[in-house]
């Protein structure tokens, strides 16, 4: 296996940010056109990448696909933001002499790149969580250069990758080294601890991120870590939705935990559902089940992960198998079956990721407080409730809100779209950074830091923020939202 | 001197948590109102207010008066701004068929208070940086509870201030416990280690400063810790602006860094001049100097802290004194004088703050790159350029970007007006989260955090997502914003 030296990793670094200070001061429309050189690579290399990546990963060929499109449009969508100015969040207060507090100057704010941004991929995401995915699109799109670690389970995806990414970084004229690629454990810590890296994305294990979370804060000078760790993504079904349609709502959880093997960081880990017959749950599941196609997991490490937490979850006081894995290869999904009681005496049984095809259904008696009973839950990526239009959920919702970063309504976690109102993001341990999202446009901005212009004349300051909007883009000028008129950029 | 006890800090914070519950579903109106009420009783208890911190800490009482009416108006500032709904950024973006990823959801997003916050008093501004300072008013404004941790400095001050919060918003209809204050040591580290804390909101010294950013980093789940540390604020003089008009920046410089006794976050502690004669340099200070009124600095304690940072610069090799303070009980001003050969091989002399009144001239040869020059400096609040308006200073000006919160034009650093477009904040280790801000009404976001709701009945959303828009504030809508006319809401 390949893998960076940590002198090498240093040295991709520096050039890096060499490439930073050449092109930190882009205009948008410079930026954006890298974006859409990236874009272009990747769709113009399609089969021979998603050729690499089903070899690699055991994930289907159409799934990849999709999920390189997805990174394709990703790319595209930041480069329109990032035309529009929408991630410069331009301020402009003029000097007033009447302002409330006492004379003000010209003050101007505009959000600038953090620098070089280590970005460590995800197993489960070969395309939309990893080398050009997400956290590099937005890094790149905010102005940042990149140092991306490649997850060992997609070496020769990850490399290939870089690659196309760097040529058609230079084909489009940006800076040598605004881009690469390093592997290994050494490089992963060079990256963490490198004076010049600013800021680290990371998807993945709670224990791994916790550690380099814990690493980065320790610096003499600390970096935010965004790290994506563990999520179970709870759903809670009320009695009144159970009553009407529980045989739908089974078959969109057994569509959705299922999705990837399993092996999506949205995957719903746990249904809330009255309590009833398993019989008819277990004969409704296993109708749904028996048409999902199979595959091994991602990796052989992961494997053993996923087995060790389903046993831990599995062989539990209280828990009862519903439907019962086949444990081959390309193993058979499992379900299991407890009680709100057990989950009380044993709140530890809602903090297992299963990580595979996997799920636990916990029975409450009717009657039950599901706001109370949610409050037993850890931070998660997303919260879903089935229920109907009419109850009453302020309750539950809140208490939802409070520890997700995304709540759903008769819907399933699995999939997150691109847009421009997207989170994906919550408290910790789903996150190591609840208020930003590493999803949607808003993501550009975890790369970005503000910075205030004092009573500087017109011409001295960023073209950004100058008289005139030469760039024609939305700004809040003395208080109020400014923005030209749709095309006028 | 009065303290809290950790099992007393506990409960207040438990009681913080219960009426942050009670409330985080306010409306902007109320809450607005309460704010309100918090400036309404901060003016009407001003003289008492003012006479307790005069006596409390050696400040004038026309600085302190002044400082009283900028926290009254950012409580109101900051209440127009949650009328308005601007720190919810509501975005909408509609369920489309035709999203070019595939199919979207109806997704919405909107930012959510963070809980409860942990605000830790400055000793230098006892009611801007203080208990119903940036911090608290803020936090409140984003939804949040506070409880604040008194600075010693100013004990009786904090608790009255203390009290006339909690009967302004009791009277107000605020749920009790909503705001209250601790003391002391164990009361402190109570406040960064409770679970039900959500944040840290602190203004001090780095050591004590970092020490508790890494307590906050290594709770089992760790916390944001908004940390305004040290920072020296450089300014940089151009040879052209020198020549010009070096008398009157020299005034500027004087009146600038004896503000407030030297006490100021924002002080500029270096002044990067070309080389000349030190006499005349040294009369023109004198002479503005003369005229500065003199006080005890804040603290016995702050005293012994600035008496060994300013022998440990004057010390130095290479650095002369150009004006000698008298080193009495209410010291008169210290200016040293060194050059840029001498910094280049002490770098440790441009990170020597000295909270109180002294500061380092540092003389630079003719031709000197100051872009190169900057690059020896670490993470800043601010700085500042002294320079011509037509002098083509791009490189230098991206320098100081990238080493500060707020660069300033032919302005002086001390006083930070509260407004839109003001960024308090900057690199390490002037502060532990350079991507927000203490001061100005984007300081309210770094208390909240994003939550998306997925394909949600209009009814079922929180009001500022709902159609119609019930709460008339400004929403980005299908990627563009829409703002209600003027006076609309």
């Amino acid at each position: 296996m390949t893998t960076t030296s940590a002198e090498q990793a240093a040295a991709q670094i520096e050039a890096a940010h060499k490439a930073y200070e050449q092109s930190r001061d882009e205009t948008p429309q410079t930026r954006a056109a890298w974006l859409e050189a990236l874009a272009g690579g990747l769709e113009q290399h399609a089969d021979e990448l998603v050729g690499i990546a089903a070899r690699e990963t055991h994930l289907a060929e159409g799934r990849l696909r999709f999920e390189l499109q997805r990174s394709v449009f990703q790319l595209r969508l930041f480069g329109d933001e990032v035309f529009r100015g929408e991630n410069l969040d331009a301020t402009i207060d003029h000097a007033d002499p009447e302002w409330g507090m006492g004379p003000r100057p010209d003050i101007r704010r505009i959000n600038v790149p953090l620098g070089v941004v280590g970005v460590f991929g995800a197993s489960n995401f070969p395309f939309a969580f990893s080398v050009m995915g997400g956290d590099s699109a937005s890094a790149l799109a905010a102005g940042c250069a990149v140092v991306h670690k490649i997850h060992d389970g997609h070496i020769e995806l990850g490399l290939r990758t870089g690659e196309i990414a760097a040529e058609a970084l230079a084909a489009a004229g940006a800076p040598t080294g605004l881009f690469s690629t390093v592997s290994g454990r050494a490089a992963a810590e060079a990256l963490v601890d490198h004076p010049l890296v600013t800021a680290i994305g990371f998807t993945g294990s709670t224990a791994g991120g916790r550690a380099l979370f814990d690493r980065a804060s320790r610096r003499p000078v600390p970096i935010p870590f965004y790290g994506e760790l563990g999520s179970i993504n709870p759903v809670f079904v009320t009695e009144e939705a159970w009553n009407r349609r529980s045989e739908e709502i089974l078959a969109g959880y057994a569509g959705s935990f299922t999705m990837g093997m399993g092996q999506f960081c949205t995957k719903p880990g746990l249904l809330f559902a009255p309590a009833g017959s398993s019989e008819e749950i277990a004969q409704v599941l296993g109708r749904e089940l028996a048409g999902k196609p199979m595959a091994p997991l991602l990796s052989p490490r992961l494997r053993e992960g996923f087995d060790e937490a389903l046993a831990g979850v599995r062989n539990a006081e209280g828990v009862d198998v519903l439907i019962d894995g086949d444990g081959a290869e390309a193993p058979s999904p499992t379900v299991l079956l407890t009680t709100s009681d057990a989950v009380r005496e044993q709140p530890g049984l809602l903090e297992q990721e299963m990580f595979g095809p996997a799920t636990l259904i916990i029975q409450y008696k009717p009657g039950t407080d599901l706001a109370e009973l949610a409050t037993l839950l850890q931070g998660q990526l997303t919260a879903t409730v089935q229920a109907e239009p009419d109850e009453d959920l302020a309750a539950l919702l809140t208490v939802l809100r409070e520890r997700s970063g995304r709540v759903l309504w008769n819907a399933w976690p699995t999939g997150v779209t691109v847009t421009y109102a997207q989170q994906h993001g919550g408290p910790y341990p789903a996150t190591t950074a609840p208020n930003t999202t590493s999803v949607g446009t808003a993501a550009i901005r975890r790369f970005m830091r503000p910075v205030a212009y004092d009573s500087f004349p017109s011409a001295q300051l960023p073209r950004a923020l100058q008289d005139g909007n030469p760039w024609a883009i939305g700004r809040r000028v003395d208080g109020r939202w400014e923005h030209p008129a749709e095309g006028g950029n």
